[in-house]
């Protein structure tokens, strides 16, 4: 048995579960294989680097599934988007920005186009640009999203009253089938997944990072621009901020973000700490849902146990 | 047909739905209703006002359903704990600070313990006081809450897990009943639900209060302490913060509350204000939900409407 929902129906997959395209670490691997399990698996395209998107597209483009790929609309170039749509992927999604310079693009080449919405105000353009699919984001995540983000459980379903009859799918916080389950609650078409996919054996991550995800606790997860500016990465940090597991560089500057912006020093500091191994070479982004991921498995098998788990929770609920 | 859980068997009321007691204005009127509309209503004992409770627990124990009392447990006495026992409630439900000096009390009396909690030490802590219900609280909810709070989507399944058997019920950002399907969904045996019961017919608010909910933005509105602290009230805002909708003294004193806590003269202008009606008598309390709340029902046609969502959501959640 599957949850059918719009989302499942759109892409023909089976299971209402869609990896998020985490740049750099969803990789071909990681996105084949959550394709293969029965999910949507969207490749990190991230800031848009072609080498990274010529030796990654191939391995999911291989994979005979649905398959997507995502990118930063602040970063990433036409020329990136265009790469990836030579290896038709079923969807293109767009994070963080103005979507609208890949839309067209997106959809003369047949894609659906999946735009990922903070506020209100996001959600509108969307609706508006014609998106496919909208990803509604809460501020648990992992990683980036808005500064002044919202939570998921009450975010998702006004903006699938605002969206509707394009499907929502619910982002933020979900790491098992419950959170799956409450995604459908909502009223979404399903969950994007960020955290959970992170830990299993196809991420493309240290393994001290997915150990760092099993052994994490979510409330030692902390949204904050300075490891962004610590490590120089061309972020905007007054629009996005970022959450990770804990880190020396938010002990120290926490509440201090424009004296470290202004401070070259430190940076450079940071980059002797990272060179010297007293600094991890990359924060480790993780969301609140990281309690409830205590181990390692192959991603497949991941997206059948997230779907099973849904299926059962929501029997439960729904009991009288 | 009813949604049935261990929260409505332990209590023989119809619907998984509780009665956030607001202190002040989930008054007797408001918690008869929630418990006529076959939720459990919990009147709102806040601080302990002797006289407050004296004029409303006969309303609600002449209501003739089961019903409770909620207190704070850094602030209330455990006199006005047993001025409200006399009353009978079937629950004494305890928030923030210790609430071990009025466990054996309540349970000598024959009522349960309803313990809310913020984070998992708190969670540890319930269960080992026995608490008959643990309300995890997730900090997208409207009013008083730990500073540095956690989400009710991925809190709700690690307090599930920590706790069971005991029921746990969701709490922050449930204002539909979307959002209770989504409880149910997270494990939860129920919803506890505020700022939604702010604006009914029976809440003890000011109707500018009611109408301010109705019209508001959950991106309006926003955790500080600055406002208990403009206000001189008794809440260590250290630990605890409050959501509300936007007020002028938020955009005056963002940021800096130390600054506000330290300049008497700031502080008795805001009386000034007050008197002169410059800013409203009392800050509008309100969760992220505010989105979803677009009316003023009578509250016990609120329960039943939110039961009957909840139950199509599921239905809708499951289908395949």
């Amino acid at each position: 048995m599957a949850l059918s929902t719009a989302f499942t129906k759109l892409f023909g997959v089976q299971h209402p579960i869609a990896l998020a395209p985490m740049g750099g670490s969803a990789g071909g691997a990681l996105a084949t294989a959550v394709s293969r399990g029965g999910g949507l698996g969207l490749l990190g395209g991230g800031y848009g680097d072609r080498e990274w998107l010529a030796r990654e597209l191939p391995i999911v483009a291989g994979g005979g599934r649905p398959w997507g790929v995502g990118f930063l609309s602040w970063a990433a170039g036409v020329s990136a988007l265009e790469q990836a749509l030579e290896y038709g992927p079923r969807a293109v999604m767009l994070s963080f920005g103005d979507p609208s310079p890949f839309v067209e693009r997106i959809r003369a080449s047949g894609a659906a186009v999946i735009v990922q919405v903070t506020d209100l105000e996001e959600a509108r353009r969307a609706v508006d640009l014609g998106a496919d699919v909208i990803v509604a984001q809460g501020s648990e995540g992992g990683g980036h999203g808005a500064r002044r983000g919202r939570a998921t459980l009450p975010f998702v379903p006004v903006v699938v009253d605002l969206a509707a009859p394009v499907p929502v799918l619910a982002a933020g916080g979900i790491a098992d089938g419950r959170g799956v389950a409450a995604a459908l609650a909502l009223g979404g078409a399903g969950a994007l997944i960020g955290t959970r996919f992170q830990a299993t054996a196809e991420a493309l991550v240290d393994p001290s990072i997915a150990e760092a995800i099993v052994r994490g606790r979510g409330e030692d997860t902390e949204r904050s621009g300075v490891l962004d500016i610590a490590r120089g990465a061309r972020w905007q940090t007054t629009k996005y901020t970022a959450r990770s597991l804990g880190h020396p560089y938010l002990d120290r500057w926490r509440g201090r973000e424009a004296e470290l912006a202004a401070d070259s020093r430190a940076r450079r500091a940071y980059q002797d700490d990272v060179a010297r191994g007293d600094v991890p070479p990359l924060p480790v982004w993780a969301g609140e849902g990281v309690d409830l991921i205590d181990d390692l498995p192959p991603a497949a098998d991941l997206v059948a146990a997230l779907a099973a788990q849904a299926d059962d929770a929501l029997a439960r609920a729904g009991r009288y």
